[in-house]
């Protein structure tokens, strides 16, 4: 065809990490800013060469001939951040015909959700930073806009399983699933309806544990239930998606 | 860059059509398959030229330098096939490096939900014909996954308000709810486990309007509610998705 277009990949990597710079401390990123819970944050690169030499980007790169896009944001990722999630999903697909001054350029992202130890594998330093993700602003190209869709497909089709499986771990009490939430949406949760909203979802089960600890009740532990179809698309198969 | 990807787009257009043959004969439409209902239906363009030329495929086609990508797809669905559904959604970007034979191609894949009558539209001809969409194999590339994605994410991500806006309309009972829903199932559902469903969902809520007909007590309307945040991403503000 030779219609001029490059196909390229980032990635928006998200993690629930402390704030107050540690170990955030990305552009934007102010300390003292939220409430002092965890706050959701994704690693940034700081871009080497034109177009948008010295701007903070999204980890990515183009996509090589013979590599699938997930391959393609896969190896993206871990040669700028080190960073390697057990699972990508695919996001969306950016491609307004001025978004890279350079040339059209269509981008592919793919998002995943890691759990802070997970996130430090990422070697920070002066060229890749983890950046409070509301904060992140005046990022090169469009990512901007990209990072603010993220969020808002995390937040607006929130599912309570996956939420849970990814932040938290295999076992978690209705507290700890309604804490990560509220710093997922940053906002408090009112427990009775959030407990009503989960159980009714179906997403989550009760095990027969409970938390241990010296408390005279301690609170049940829940798990992620298994998506019934695959949560993933069927040829993806690896893991389920956020 | 230079890399020799090139960037196409496809549209699955979904319809519940009628079975037997009226307006849908395309590949696989076996007459007489199916419970007697309508069904899903998605408009085939036969290629006309190498390679698969003379198979049924998705429409689409190849992305102008200048266009965008859901521009592109707009394009490409109106001049083969004469549709011109109100909103496009972006499904998926298929990028296997082995699914076309002449090269490397990227496909941003766009769905739309169409009622019957605006169905109506495409222009059925030796080239283009309206198929059976669970019965559409054989396709073009990796068309037939395409298709199966679509139908897998309509069904397993299925939003009552939002299937009830574009199948049906405006206004609607929860029997011709749970009509629609069975026929895009292709299954029976007990009638108070899906009104329960329905009703814990809060995407649809009743009016004060009641069918209209000769009943002793006709059935109220519903009708959907609007998606708090915006349903869809928020530069594409067209409308809500399927």
């Amino acid at each position: 065809m030779g219609q001029g277009i490059d196909v390229a990949v980032s990635t928006v990597i998200l993690a629930l990490l402390p704030t107050g710079g540690e170990p955030g401390d990305g552009p934007g990123d102010e300390p003292g800013s939220g409430p002092g819970g965890p706050r959701l944050h994704l690693p940034l690169v700081r871009r080497t060469r034109e177009p948008h030499r010295d701007c903070w980007a999204l980890p990515g790169g183009w996509v090589r001939p013979e590599e699938s896009l997930a391959d393609a944001g896969r190896r993206t990722l871990a040669e700028t951040t080190g960073l390697r999630p057990s699972y990508l999903e695919q996001l969306y697909t950016f491609g307004r015909p001025d978004r890279s001054p350079t040339g059209r350029v269509v981008s592919v992202v793919y998002t995943a959700l890691v759990r802070s130890r997970e996130a430090a594998a990422a070697q920070e330093g002066e060229n890749v930073r983890w950046s409070v993700a509301d904060d992140a602003t005046g990022l090169a190209f469009d990512h901007d806009e990209v990072v603010r869709y993220a969020l808002w497909r995390l937040r607006t089709k929130i599912e309570y399983g996956s939420i849970a499986r990814h932040f938290i771990g295999e076992r978690f009490s209705l507290s700890q699933l309604r804490e990560v939430h509220e710093s997922v949406l940053q906002r408090r949760l009112d427990p009775a309806n959030f407990r009503r909203a989960v159980e009714a979802s179906g997403t989550v089960e009760p095990t027969d544990e409970r938390l241990t600890g010296g408390r005279h009740r301690p609170p049940r532990l829940y798990r992620a239930v298994p998506a019934p179809h695959g949560a993933a698309p069927p040829w993806e198969g690896a893991g389920p998606p956020a």
